[in-house]
């Protein structure tokens, strides 16, 4: 029983169908009927008019929103667990063209605003110093906890305040909007979030992740910077119908809230084990060297995250029997 | 009925299937059972020892495998007609951080070895100008040539003589392949080639292309860099699974071969109106804009390439009526 | 007697004199007070207010101007000659991150503005190619032309046309305003010209080059690229002494003067033989092997050029008795 | 009186002497016989074959080296009190095409053996973590330490053993040597270093910087990046002139000496306000806002670091009673 990460997961039978249903003659690129749909399924989700492409990767919506909202000269102030500096491979270095990585902390990963401000300060106005032009966050974060939307809107104040882009790393945003019953609206765009990287693969997507502009000025430029990355496929009408399925009647919301109930049932198992709030479907529990291999011994599969530290992560497909056990397994311990 | 690109066809239906095949919990990113097995399936299939890595899109492999032989401050002997120059948004220059494409010219988009000889020679061999330190050909080329074994062998004579790295874009490799009746073997790594796109997404794929390396010393470096690019898909196996069902019996080869056939049929009603010989899936004719007109009002499809000429592309997919009534309606012209 | 390149002749001794002078304890960087009088001075001589920035190389700033022009996913016209192209080892690829030379070609190595049309109308308006964003061009050019003012508002109003950013190399910038008597301001921002690299190393200078940024708007981003490329030199005031001292009773005006008439010397002695008319210091003469053996048996020094061309250079330093010997010796070949 | 930056102050008159004596004709760039004169020279210093680049810059010294022993998808080991990460506007990512700088702490500014160990076991060993690919440590560093030549080999083990290249950014070499005696052999190639930015400007020097590669197989490329960075002067011989000068009767040692024993004598005035023991030519002082106000309204000028620290750096041309003076104004506090 795999709970080592929701990447592996399977994708939802309804996506894989909608490619097959998106397997006949079209126009090639993103001018093919299920892309065209695009802005504006992802206009009335977010009630305000945005533009949507369609990437294959999570790195690659995130860089190419970065290399849109900050010159190559410039930083990005993002916290020093996010995905963008640990697990991209210097990917946004590659993207930007080099600009730096300005790293803040802050618990379970959040990034708060007087760290923001602290990050700011600290860098002298000349230019022997790269200056912080982007702002970048992670919904919900890499220790599984969920923004509110006043907590991104006091980013989006610093943000506006120093001039920074603000982009937000949705990887797991479907659980994120679950988990806080926020509006997809009021978590983004009107707490100041210029881009988002929907995430669609750790949800039951099979490899799709919608690019969301609230500023769709920067729709002509993302647009080619995917191109030239190399992520514009010839047959991307397999990239959109995956997205058009996921929106349908919600299924992303659906999948989220499934892998979002099975993190809570673990969660409660966990007690005071837990290292973090259970918010959305990342579990980090305090088990010793032993423990741990007791649980793998029965079975479950999962990541060390750190020493006397482990990683459960529940994907949309996982409920039922296997949580159970597992949430008994941990209460046990 | 559509002739205007391989791009837009359907997939076959085996690709279709084996990525709902795959669709199951297995290991992310390359680490699953699809993936692990393209190295021996193309090592097999190209009697040596390949490191075979999936990605996206023919951008990708290209450039890729550009940044794995040509340093930044490189030059990069192309076809002045190459994709590579005209079709990837400057590409090249992004994944290799700046180096120049050094164009060169010849009939069919065709790099000859003399032209690679005088691209050389043109350098003066100091700091001040870009050195050439690749060489990248199309087979097939994008006017539908295909190289033979013997051309590609003069062209690694010259590549090795001046130490250039030697790339082929594959994205129609099935097709020249078909074309010549060489074998991969030949025409690829005993001619001296490095690195191959091995296309798919024209010939019946999804969005799979195989980069092959012949040089496996360069795999480890690639593959760091297919993840920076943002090009690693955290559920790998559904390229993989593609890729192995083109390979399977020879399904790469078939579909080759029907398009080819389809382009024989049209090229041999073509006839003196043919711009280049019909060598693979691409048919150049020589048309008045009324002769054009009166072609798509017949309910054809295609690229007016240049003044007073047009292109034709076939698909795995195409043959029988369509096939015979547009060769019909080019005779008639 | 050494007419081979302007670059290598000494510098003035009025520039050695200025550097020593400004040898003392200063503010570092460029708040020295040499450095603060650039912006006034520079705005004077072009009767506009313009942004001043020394650079120690013409390569430094022909590529901050591109950089600052041009995103790394557009393309830059320029002629197929320039230095930029084949004289500066990529580096427009390097500080733009990665734009694509769009080359046109043209006699004399000048830009027409029909060319200019011409390379803009061959790109379709799409993702798949890089769009030209900006054009550079070089006066006096490669082959030693001066632009009219009107010749570089028409490639002005191109430019405006098609929104590309305008530069001009002007290495030879001296050169050029003595050859044609146009104003400073006339041929260069009242034509439309964004930034001009205002070069003095070839004119007298030691190491000191001027970026001129008619558009003031650029200047931030300029001096922070100029220290991320390392050319902020701690005692910057070395360079802004040195090009004070070049405008200084039009210093430069006079060196430009020498240099250029004693180029007309030694054109008016090849007469026929004369592949460009001579506009500037660059003298290129239709010579036999044997005839340029012999120039250089007489001790002259020069550059083979091309099979039957030869390449003089006149510097400002050179005139009287060796110039006259070296017409003399064309004569009477 | 100014302690505020070492940056600032004159050149030393024999420099400015040899920028005058080698201002006449000679071959371009590096052709001229100055520069034909450096590897020889610093061979002989450095007792083993070197290669040896003049640039302008300590941060073109730097990123120069680090792009060279640095591929763009790596990582490079510094102290987050580094000039390389604080000063240089983002250069290295520039010159490295998007390495990453890996932060390591240390007292002092210094890197010590166990932190390049844990930086090293930090990352994991797969595509998605940029690896470390080179150290990088300043000496004397940014706090005034020098490294004496076994904590320099206890470094170079460390690199040898994760196959890190190793660079040394020496802005202040000369009064690091100086502070240990140690040789320049030692401190360096025998202990490991494969790159030294050996500085100048900070010393006596104008505008020159010395970049020696003990990987003398490094210089090919570093020659091309040098032009492609637009750092190849066309009157290069200005810049070895200094350098020569600098060498020549030891004048670096002997600036390095005076710069020191000024320090000494100021840092033995602070006694226990001495944040770190004063080892090259910077003093760092706690002192109140009263204290430094009231330093500042002696006449005396410098930097205030952090609340409560100044940091006082003396030049080479400091001694006798500016130095006395602030030295009692120190110990009147």
């Amino acid at each position: 029983m795999r709970f080592f990460s929701d990447n592996a997961a399977a994708a939802h039978p309804a996506v894989i169908e909608a490619i097959a249903a998106s397997n006949r003659l079209d126009t090639a690129y993103d001018g093919d009927e299920w892309s065209q749909r695009l802005d504006r399924a992802f206009s009335d989700l977010f009630e305000t008019e945005v533009r949507a492409l369609w990437v294959s990767t999570g790195t690659a919506a995130n860089c190419l929103a970065l290399a849109a909202l900050c010159p190559p000269y410039g930083a990005i102030i993002c916290h020093k667990d996010s995905h963008i500096e640990n697990d991209e491979a210097g990917a946004p270095g590659f993207y930007t063209h080099g600009a730096k990585l300005m790293l803040v902390d802050g618990p379970g990963a959040k990034v708060a605003p007087d760290a923001v401000e602290a990050a700011v300060s600290r860098i002298r106005k000349d230019v022997h110093q790269a200056q912080p032009k982007t702002l970048s966050i992670t919904n919900a974060t890499e220790y599984g906890l969920a923004y509110s939307a006043a907590e991104v809107g006091a980013l989006g104040e610093a943000a506006k305040r120093h001039r920074l882009g603000f982009h937000m790393d949705g990887a797991r945003f479907a659980n994120a909007i679950v988990s806080t019953g926020a509006s997809p609206a009021d978590v983004t765009w009107r707490a100041g979030v210029d881009a988002l990287s929907f995430g669609f693969a750790k949800n039951g997507g099979l490899n799709a992740e919608a690019l969301i502009l609230f500023r769709t000025d920067l729709a002509e430029e993302v647009a080619v910077r995917r191109k030239r990355a190399g992520h514009l496929l010839s047959k991307g009408r397999m990239l959109a119908a995956q997205i058009l399925a996921m929106l349908d009647n919600d299924l992303w919301l659906q999948n989220g809230r499934s892998a979002n109930a099975a993190a809570q049932t673990i969660g409660k198992a966990a007690g005071d084990r837990l290292v973090y709030p259970v918010e959305a479907n990342e579990i980090f529990v305090r088990v010793s060297a032993e423990e741990a291999a007791s649980l793998r011994a029965k079975g479950f599969d999962f990541y060390d995250w750190a020493p006397g530290e482990i990683r459960l992560v529940t994907s949309w497909d996982q409920s039922g029997e296997p949580v159970e056990r597992l949430a008994a397994a941990i209460a046990a311990l």
